[in-house]
């Protein structure tokens, strides 16, 4: 099941010093070649206790550059990292591309440790499983290079370098209470390896019992899996042809179902924005009491309100519980990341609240109808996309998603007014002019995004957008709903 | 001394109804053109309890657009913040060039309550005043913007106010605690805003007893300030001739008493490397231990071994504990930022090292010789470089920084052998050869630097580098003592 080892589990020491030089100048040059390639190195190093996995970390960080790798270890979090969904910190952690990440302790440890201890119950633990298999497979497909090592140590040989190490002063706490439940771990982890050997993230294993086999061969692994991608030739930019899929006019879309004709009067608009407002206003300070989260993502037509509609709950919220994250060309650190990374890295603190103004959506919208990403890399979003709603729900996060739709017709007249009325000019731009031209390829992938992200636990909230007054009230009213709900 | 407020200190609701249009849209419009314009504003807004700053601040971000601002309170630190110097914190919401940070609290608001309950001393108190002085100077000479608002409320006014807070159930904790102490209140701030107050920043004195009254004189305040800035020319970008000063050959540089004789066999430095390495690996524990953090940084001539050194140390040390830092070029979002920002950011937390390979001294290095850096800009640094220093040095972070010496002929030797060694041409680039062009000019730069940056809390060490083994062994034995010092 998993890539053999290709050398004796023992090497002798004249066999180490032979092999090493030569072994180390590949790595450093491979290393090199990494750097102008462009693509993460996650190398997980896992397995029993005492089998080595310190030694190892340590020798792999001294036969790389030590410029362009970075060692984790996740201990107990801090709290800025407790107070997101668990996967926050490895996001985190995350090596930019060009750059190799050597995660000592990864997302396989909690699972397997509350497993083996038995605070995990074994169908949680599979779905626990699943999730890595999803996120791994994630990571792969953006083009990450994932080498994840397990050091493997016979009952006995474990016995044996506990004692050693007990005489040496150098035991951690619990390394003695997990050997009772050698038996356990066992099985729990040949079930997770099992489980979560991929094609994409193959694990391999190395018979630990010996310093210089295994580091020798830990090393060779590396080596040989960095140059197998090395010698690849680069994947083309993900420039595309958007429009395999020919949209289709009279096709059946959810969006012609919205009813448009709601209005407000003007009274009834003061009414209902001055009655909601208070109430979010009041809620989002008990969300702050009650340590409770929420993301908001608006997304629409150009010209369908998103920043007056923003304004009308953000004016009802005290400016130091929220943020605003208006989404637009990515920085180059976000560039050199997986496109989730920016949202990940905005995820708000306990108690507190991030909109986003355009959103991770982006990605099944914009870069899909203009061809920006491959029709594989976006087709794959909306699994990602649900997965990290999945997370954020499971957090507890309050998760609100806004489509605000608009007439066709509608927009024209608000373009027109916009380039009528001086101090709009500059919000309309020809590209707002080129979108529109696009429409009935961006309905195609409104309706794919809201059928297939419409989840149990993130639902989209279609705005009746014609009427900007009727518009904020319900999006008003949707927030303070989720809030009431949970608070 | 304090900018008059310009209008009457109540304002009837017609005026502010009259006026408040106006004031929004060339708000606006003067926050659109901040965009394009490229510097930060950096809002502060404080004053005595019950002044209505909340409220202020909602109205601000009513009047702003809410992508381009955020607003930071900072309320009890989370433990990342509280592991690093006091300042961090705020670096870390510093608002990038084109954005407004609202400042709800700020670097005044611990210092001002720490003398008014008497927990800190007068002179410490001071001390806080002129590190505020020169932070402000700093940012300011970047080019940022500072508006700082002080929102005063006569004694009887601010208990009018507060019984009304406390009839709505509003009112905070320590509200009539802090009441009692009016006049010590009145007297400390005052001592602080006049201190406080220069002409790169000034403070703007709002009495706030009428809502309507403050909140206009705050945004009318706001507007002047930034139309002020945006009417002025752009500030030329930063290039600059460097060679204001030419450097004599003959001059008498600290350089020159480096002894670079000292050679170390190889039997002496496997020995002493073996020492000094187990030595430090068991420091670094130690220091994790007791969560003493460390700061590395390496500067030196091309080819000093600047590389081969970090390694020799970073082997020593666990990697979970360490992080080397390459400073190449500056990503987008650290340009966006003061240029200490990015070193900032990279501090370690409580119990961790960073290495930098290459620092802050860029600034006077590089930057500086290449002309990269206005001669006004670099030569301020040397202070700013020494404040960031001194506050590492106050927080308990062992601090060392290496200069790697070589002579002149040792360099041209080290060159010529990389050239012929295939693996190593990469190392040799023809920036190499041009910086050693500039020899005399780097000279006279580091000079300047180690003159005026080896201080009481930071001094320089200056590293014999032509035999690369003492050079390695000599910075490993001052790493070493550094810890055992505070160890």
């Amino acid at each position: 099941m998993f890539e053999a080892a290709e050398l004796g589990h023992t090497t002798p020491h004249a066999t180490y010093a032979a092999r090493l030089p030569g072994l180390r100048g590949d790595l450093m040059r491979a290393h090199l070649e990494l750097r102008d390639r462009k693509f993460p190195v996650i190398v997980i190093v896992s397995g029993a206790d005492g089998a080595g996995k310190g030694e190892l970390v340590q020798r792999l960080n001294e036969w790389l550059d030590p410029r362009g790798v970075s060692t984790h270890a996740f201990w107990a979090g801090s709290d800025e990292e407790r107070e997101r969904p668990p996967y926050w910190r490895f996001w985190r952690a995350m090596p930019g591309r060009g750059r190799i990440g050597i995660f000592f302790g990864s997302w396989y440890s909690a699972p397997i440790v509350d497993r083996v201890l038995g605070t995990m119950k074994r169908h949680r633990f599979d779905t626990a499983l699943d999730r890595i298999v999803a996120f791994e497979r994630m990571l792969a497909a953006d083009g990450a290079l994932l080498v994840k090592l397990w050091l493997h140590l016979p009952r006995k040989e474990q016995k044996k370098r506990l004692h050693k190490l007990e005489r040496e002063g150098r035991l951690a706490p619990d390394d003695w209470k997990h050997f009772k439940r050698y038996r356990q771990f066992t099985k729990v982890s040949e079930r997770a390896l099992r489980r979560t050997d991929t094609a994409d993230a193959p694990w391999r294993v190395i018979e630990a019992t010996d310093r210089r086999y295994r580091e020798l061969t830990a090393g060779t692994l590396l080596l040989k899996a960095l140059r197998q991608r090395l010698d690849q030739p680069a994947r083309p930019a993900t420039k595309s042809v958007a429009g395999s899929k020919r949209p289709r006019r009279d096709a059946d879309s959810i969006l012609d179902h919205v009813d448009l004709t709601p209005r407000l009067t003007d009274a009834e608009y003061d009414r209902a924005l001055a009655a909601q407002q208070l109430r979010l206003g009041k809620l989002a300070w008990a969300a702050f009491e009650q340590k409770r989260s929420m993301v908001l993502a608006f997304e629409g037509w150009d010209a369908a309100g998103k920043g007056s509609a923003i304004r009308r709950v953000v004016q009802a919220v005290d400016p130091r519980l929220y943020r605003v994250v208006g989404i637009a060309a990515p920085t180059d650190e976000e560039r050199a990341q997986h496109y989730l990374w920016r949202f990940w890295r905005r995820l708000p603190r306990a108690g507190f609240t991030t909109i986003f103004d355009r959103s991770w959506y982006g990605r099944v919208l914009v870069e899909r109808v203009e061809g920006l990403t491959a029709v594989a890399d976006w087709s794959r979003a909306f699994h990602e996309i649900n997965d990290f709603e999945e997370q954020l729900a499971e957090h507890g996060v309050v998760l609100a998603k806004f489509w605000i739709h608009l007439g066709r017709a509608e927009q024209l007249r608000r373009f027109k007014e916009r380039q009528a009325v001086a101090y709009k000019r500059y919000k309309i731009t020809t590209e707002d002019w080129r979108n529109r031209a696009k429409w009935d390829e961006y309905k195609v992938a409104v309706d794919e995004m809201i059928a297939k992200c419409s989840t149990g636990v993130a639902p989209w909230t279609l705005v009746a957008g014609n009427d900007k007054k009727f518009a904020r009230v319900q999006i008003l009213k949707t927030v303070v709903k989720r809030l009431e709900a949970v608070l």
